[in-house]
């Protein structure tokens, strides 16, 4: 009796959800690739096993919904089997997961940090995401981004931090006027900087760290009481962002 | 005169290159994109303006041919004006750079440096990019690789290495045999390993950083005579591997 009624509940959810799915739901999932329609729904996309099955066993309440291109259903809300076909046509990887889910963004908590990451212009999302893996490495536990700032819910944020949005609060903010009003000391990230080996460093402070191309905005840049710099040693003309942000929370928690 | 014969000149070989270009050399410069075909000819794409002019102002011997999207012809050999949308299927960038170059894969001098990076199976083609650019950063003067690293003349390590590639020597060997045979100590990042704060490390040894996901592999790890291990002070569960080689290389450094 119990094998039967499992068996019917699971058939119904998949042909009643495979119906849904081929037409709205896919064009509803794939809107939410765009800023604005996360913004406007509260919701983000998820991809892999390992995040989403992380996500129902830590928050099943955020979930949304979950789309999964095998049986069995492993998450007690709304769900849909799908075939590879389509996964690939909602997924954004290129090597569609058999697993994603529609999560809802949480709602960021005030908290007061007194080591604080400013982000002022990140516009790669692989970079971003990185930079927020780093930053959870390192136990950061609040980041503040200027509004230019990539959105850490792009799927590509999202995948490259590795579980780590759900971490760390992140805070979009006019960060001249944050900066203006802080009694933190202001370090930065800037070519013409002290350099860091050379440098106490203690883990109090906000420590900014700029665009990939143009570095941190002229504005910014006037507010910054520790200019900092990692010395070169070789030919680069510049670290990537992300190994550079890597390489002075390195210097500062060390 | 001068003017009339420039003018000529110009307008011939664009002609004559619309044509050629249209059917097998997009072909050509496509099949470039296949490692086996790389090896085959010798020869590997470069994209960005920068790039490009870099390479023809300093070796311009090694170019092979030019494509750019638009006029004037900056170099003095096989040049082709193409329209954008061909440039979008020759490119492998979502934005495709108004130049393109096709280059020979330079002959690798054989160097004793006594820093040295080695790669164990590197999978991420902007991961293998980030580390030849941070490693070029830190004046490595030499990398080696075991088979299983993705080949840095693959267009996205070209594009993220950032120029690096023209500077640092990169051999692909047999990993473990190379280590078996060097007289240099040997370190390598393993999560069992030693504090690296708590090291006093000098820039004189092989460094070796394995595969993103699997760390370095069984037969390499035995090799090791100085593990090393980068603190952890929060929640990720991991560092990406090119922050995990900044990290250390800047440790090195320091």
């Amino acid at each position: 009796m119990n094998f039967n009624t499992v068996d019917i509940c699971s058939t119904k959810i998949t042909k009643a959800s495979l119906e849904t799915l081929s037409k709205n739901k896919i064009k509803w999932i794939r809107s939410l690739r765009q800023k604005k329609n996360r913004l406007a729904e509260g919701l983000f996309i998820i991809e892999g096993e390992k995040m989403v099955n992380e996500i129902i066993s830590n928050s099943p309440e955020v979930v949304r919904c979950i789309i999964s291109t095998e049986q069995p259903i492993i998450f007690n809300g709304e769900t849909y089997i799908t075939s590879h076909k389509e996964m690939s046509q909602i997924s954004e990887l290129q090597t569609p997961n058999r697993l994603l889910a529609v999560v809802e963004i949480p709602k960021i908590k005030s908290i007061n940090s007194d080591f604080i990451l400013a982000l002022d212009g990140i516009q790669d999302p692989g970079n971003m995401g990185t930079i927020l893996r780093t930053a959870d490495w390192f136990g950061i536990k609040e980041i503040v981004c200027s509004k230019s700032t990539v959105d850490i819910y792009n799927p590509k944020v999202v995948q490259s931090s590795m579980g780590s949005i759900f971490r760390i609060p992140v805070k979009y903010v006019d960060l001249e006027e944050y900066l203006k009003t802080t009694n933190l000391p202001i370090y930065g990230a800037l070519l013409e900087g002290d350099n860091i080996y050379k440098k106490t460093l203690k883990r109090k402070g906000i420590l900014v760290l700029g665009n990939e191309g143009n570095g941190i905005s002229n504005n910014i840049r006037n507010l910054i009481n520790y200019p900092i710099h990692i010395p070169r040693f070789g030919s680069s003309e510049s670290l990537n962002v992300a190994i550079a942000t890597g390489i002075i929370l390195s210097e500062f928690s060390r």
